[in-house]
């Protein structure tokens, strides 16, 4: 676009300016952002951050300027571009595993290589031996070959029992045959396997001796070393666009009984002699709990800094926009209000600025305690790992299953709740914005899109509360029968048992650990409704799945409340904030717990674990509570240290410069070069072209 | 892509098909398909579906394959080539208004065409004198120039009042100066500006002799006749990409003292007078109610349908898609079940299938009452008009207030709900979908980005509430004060003030007229719970925002489940509908009553409309009802008769080949024509491309 006239530049936004509005309010809170902001992520994190965003936000390939115009084609050729760029930079500045994944989140796209990184080469780690090391990892961290992770059928998503990819094996020539028997078995959705990987990690049945031992993984080479075009006997292509995640190459795979060698299957585990054709089977079935487990922590972990950018970008935003006058105002009083000051606004956002906190909370206390019994076994069993950060092998985990299931149980029903909150809670965020919201410069729309997976992948989030729903269900039929492990869960339900017929009347509005005690209750309530209609009305598995999704959310309610008063016990107390921004956190604490057990009062009033009396007084002191955040509301989004640069959003602008930036931004928009022929009866499009003609 | 080889070609799906599985569902139910959408849509209109899908889908512009992958600009430019031939069509064809609406449903994009018919036209047509017809509207019909309407401002969405944009009258020459004295007085998001328009009615505050005068609208040139570029002092180009509605020119406008004559501010009810250069007064502030309660009403009607897309295609996926076996299942049965006999999936689809016809029922109820009030009004008032198709001019809705004040409230509030549940009920119907449901393919997912303003435009949903409790609380106020009007409202208050120490005893189960009464008795506790914490309590109207935002909810739920009862009651059993199809109509009806009743359940309890008991009693109907829709459910869809060619999903397709309608896309996909160069040390993005070069 040509540059704007003399007249557009003097224009400046009507005051009062939104710098002006954001330094006001960041003048009315005491909370202190940078010690927050250490409290939260380590003065350690902090500074990476800093360190990769100067290498990043100096380099022209991650300019993110043009992400929005690109057709499909360009913007993942741009994206494999930076992601090319990554490694590169990678192997310059010598990062490491953190600071990879630091540059990663403040580029905020997947790039076609990722599952490379994230799915191929930490397989072959785990699953490899150490000849298989050699054979495959070594070249694969060199990037001499490049793969993905194929489990994914077109026809089966999270059943990997069903799967119809065949590997039988060949005595005769010791290879395996792979093949897809059906159009159904293409391997489908598969994460750099459109167009980048010559590789495939490929989960198949394996046959053997006529028989069909269940899914194993196989190393299948897929594409030319040369010229990169698809080998004989495998149909690969790229599955096609898709909501969000445009950047990624998700694949489709046929393969035609390609043979691969004894050696291609990965063999740490279960395994095929190849002189006798016999199977070795893997110690344990229950083994994959530990690496899920600890993928699911990291999810959670995550959904509070995803929801927390939305909520960044929509506090900042609320602030500075300012529409109608309150109803109450006087005539006199023509200046409109902050978006932020409705109480429906308010309400919509601010218990989510405290989930941000409980999910971070409760993430990181998931992570410890996932590290803690790493530990603990690692001691039991074998010499501490020399390479820490390194995912722990499933073997690591054999023993202690017992407490292992808790947390397994505990991180399905945190991964369900806490990615549905934050995709939820984005679009919350975005539609908080107005019509503004709507623009991708307001940077949540694409990021909300990126995200969606998530509530499906890693265990879909309905399907995991079947599994939350069963070890309830088995820890409350050993309280029952005495033969329980002591753990919380084993606690609550005997708490229940013994106060059930007395009743409970907890003070939830006068007590934080009655709060979470009432929390706790109704999950025990409704883990012995189920059992009851279980066990005793013998009511079939289906019917109660409603039952199971409700029970499993309460239990996940109850671990958050109980991570974030946690937190703040112990941790926050000691860590040098000061007390003024701890009592914020508490009230923050308290906003999240009563907003939402108002928004579930149904339940916990049916299980007698609060009055009607109580529900309706929480429901005021909640409208009481969001006065309290709301001055500090902008420091507190302030402290989860969002770069610009990172949120790329005209409304998140950390200097309140909001309409500034998005009316700049019309001058970088292609479509502002062309002219257009809008007569109906023309044949033609444009009357005039002035776009630059090379593309990428 | 090359063809596939022989090998994919031979390939078919695992068994069973998804043809047999849908031929089974439709032999399992006996709702006739065709009768039910009869009744929904009357016999002309599914005879103008098929006659306009047959010219479309053999117009080779209109072809759907490639939208997911163009560009900002190409994907723009396709829809203004599809904008441009719709006009042509139109004229070839002789279109109706009813006609050109079904093409642009069956299209299913906003052209950057569209806002020159719904929004420049008819504003000129309402609100300009017969002298500017002449001048404006004639030309505008022949497309000798387009329009567009600009209201909404940078820094000013829903408040009129705010806006900053001002026309300042000139006695000496006799012309009006429109001027943006800010950055923030841009007009901003105005569809059909960006690029297309040359004209536009720009609202502006009329400023006369020193006062402004509010907002008033002005025609303004703002490109060229001949070249198509901006005027002089005009700054226009669109505003950028957005996270969905990509296919218009959603545009900003600053315009630098540009003068336009007198003739030039719509005049119809406000005017100046040239000579003496007073201002005349419209007759009454309260006429715009009467076209915004029209455009309201078509959502509501809109929502049934917008939901009935997501429903029909998650509904026959579900059917289809397989997954798991029962855990109740015997370890004989390896057959996986289909998704849609999993009582978690019915519980999120089935009470959107119902509340698919609610919305219908309830949107048709309402354009019908606003037609027989419009009839009331014009038989009273004038000779009834001879274009029965047009929208009525607001003047004519002078007279009857009252009942238009109900209306208005009505339409608020319907408007607000069904929009909020359209589209969350397609993300809902997106996710049941699973993996594949964040496919393109689905086609759900870019459905709901484009519809997703509506919860935003014509009345912020949020917003809109305070306007139905406004009215509510006036109600109440009237009731008590004994001077209330007959109606339905002040009909149900004081049943609730009659009986409310009583108390209530609704037998929601056993009866379905107590049913909806019970849902009117829990709107009654609300205002009357409203209107003591406002006018005895002293209560800010800041501080009850969300209490008159669940009071709304509350309100619009009630008319969605009368309206639906009432259409069983007397249209279905008088149409022709067979006994079997009303009695699953009726399983519908009490599915979304009961469904809504028990989400809602605290307020229920808490107004004493139901006990504890009956709640956990309508749970496990609701469990029931389920069970007995589910046979009946592709069917059901099917009534909607949304052709493939509309819903352009892989997902959603009639004859149920999912799989190979998936696998067949690949070929489409202009990724699939190029070789990437993966190795992040090579500087080259590709090694070879094989694209046609062409674009459009």
């Amino acid at each position: 676009m040509p540059p704007s006239p003399a007249w557009v530049q003097k224009l400046k936004p009507a005051s009062p300016q939104g710098t002006d509005l954001l330094s006001q309010e960041r003048a009315k809170s005491n909370v202190n952002v940078d010690q927050l902001a250490e409290f939260l992520f380590t003065k350690e994190a902090l500074e990476r951050k800093d360190r990769i965003l100067k290498i990043l936000s100096s380099e022209p390939v991650f300019d993110k300027s043009k992400n929005y115009y690109q057709g499909r084609e360009d913007r993942i050729l741009q994206s494999l571009a930076r992601g090319k760029r990554l490694e590169q930079l990678s192997q310059t500045h010598k990062w490491t595993e953190d600071d990879f994944h630091q540059a990663n989140q403040l580029l905020s796209e997947a790039t076609p290589l990722g599952m490379h990184y994230r799915m191929f080469t930490p397989t072959i780690r785990e699953q490899g031996t150490p000849e298989q090391h050699k054979l495959f990892l070594e070249k694969a961290n060199r990037f001499e070959i490049i793969g993905c992770y194929a489990q994914t059928e077109l026809g089966h998503g999270s059943n990997v029992r069903g799967l119809e990819t065949t590997a039988t094996w060949n005595p005769e020539d010791k290879t395996f045959t792979i093949n897809s028997p059906s159009l159904t078995a293409s391997k489908w959705w598969i994460g750099s396997l459109g167009k980048v990987a010559n590789h495939a990690v490929v989960m198949a049945q394996l046959v053997l001796n006529g028989k069909t031992l269940g899914p194993h993984p196989f190393i299948v080479p897929i594409r030319d070393m040369k010229t990169h075009e698809p080998l004989e006997n495998v149909h690969v292509g790229d599955i096609g666009p898709k909501f969000g995640f445009n950047t990624m190459d998700n694949g489709f795979l046929l393969l035609n009984k390609v043979k691969v060698p004894h050696v291609n299957m990965l063999a740490r585990f279960s395994r095929v002699d190849p002189e006798t054709s016999k199977y070795i089977r893997p110690p344990t079935p229950a083994l994959v709990y530990g690496t899920l487990t600890y993928v699911r922590s990291t999810i959670v972990l995550e959904a509070g800094s995803v929801l927390a950018r939305g909520v960044t970008i929509a506090t900042r935003y609320c602030a500075i926009r300012k529409q109608f006058q309150d109803l109450d105002a006087k005539a006199s009083e023509v200046e409109e209000n902050q978006v932020l000051n409705y109480t429906m606004v308010q309400f919509r956002l601010l218990p989510l600025l405290a989930a941000t906190f409980a999910l971070h909370f409760t993430g990181r206390n998931m992570i410890t305690l996932y590290e803690e019994n790493q530990k603990r076994l690692a001691a039991a069993d074998s010499p501490p790992s020399s390479d820490s950060k390194r995912r722990p092998g499933p073997e690591e985990l054999t023993p202690g299953t017992d407490l292992l299931a808790d947390l397994h149980s505990t991180s399905c029903a945190l991964k369900a709740l806490s990615s549905t909150v934050a995709a939820e809670g984005l679009e919350v965020c975005r539609r908080a914005c107005g019509g503004h919201g709507y623009s991708s410069f307001s940077g949540i729309g694409s990021y909300y899109a990126d995200y969606l997976p998530t509530v499906t992948w890693e265990g879909d989030n309905y399907m995991l509360t079947q599994q939350v729903a069963r070890y309830l269900l088995k820890s409350a039929r050993a309280v029952l029968s005495g033969k329980a492990a002591n753990n919380d869960t084993t606690r609550f339900l005997r708490v229940f048992l013994k106060r059930q017929d007395v009743g409970a009347a907890f003070d939830v509005l006068g007590s934080d650990q009655e709060l979470v005690d009432a929390f706790a209750w109704r999950v025990a309530y409704l883990t012995f409704d189920a059992l009851k209609k279980r066990d005793e009305e013998k009511q079939p598995w289906n019917s109660l799945l409603v039952d199971f999704y409700r029970l499993s959310t309460a239990h996940a309610q109850y671990m958050v409340v109980k991570s974030f008063k946690d937190a703040l016990d112990s941790g926050a107390t000691t860590s040098g904030l000061g007390s003024e921004t701890v009592g914020v956190l508490h009230t923050l604490f308290k906003l999240f717990a009563l907003h939402t057990l108002e928004k579930e009062s149904s339940e916990f009033f049916s299980s007698a674990a609060t009055t009607i009396k109580q529900i309706a007084l929480a429901r005021k002191q909640v409208m009481k509570l969001l006065e309290e955040v709301r001055p500090h509301a902008v420091r507190l989004v302030d402290a989860w240290k969002f770069p610009d640069w990172q949120l790329d959003s005209s409304l998140g602008k950390y200097d309140g410069s909001v309409y500034e930036d998005m009316f700049f931004r019309t001058s970088l928009n292609p479509l502002n070069e062309v002219v257009f022929d809008s007569n109906p009866n023309s044949p033609n499009l444009l009357k005039q072209d002035n776009r630059a003609k090379s593309k990428l």
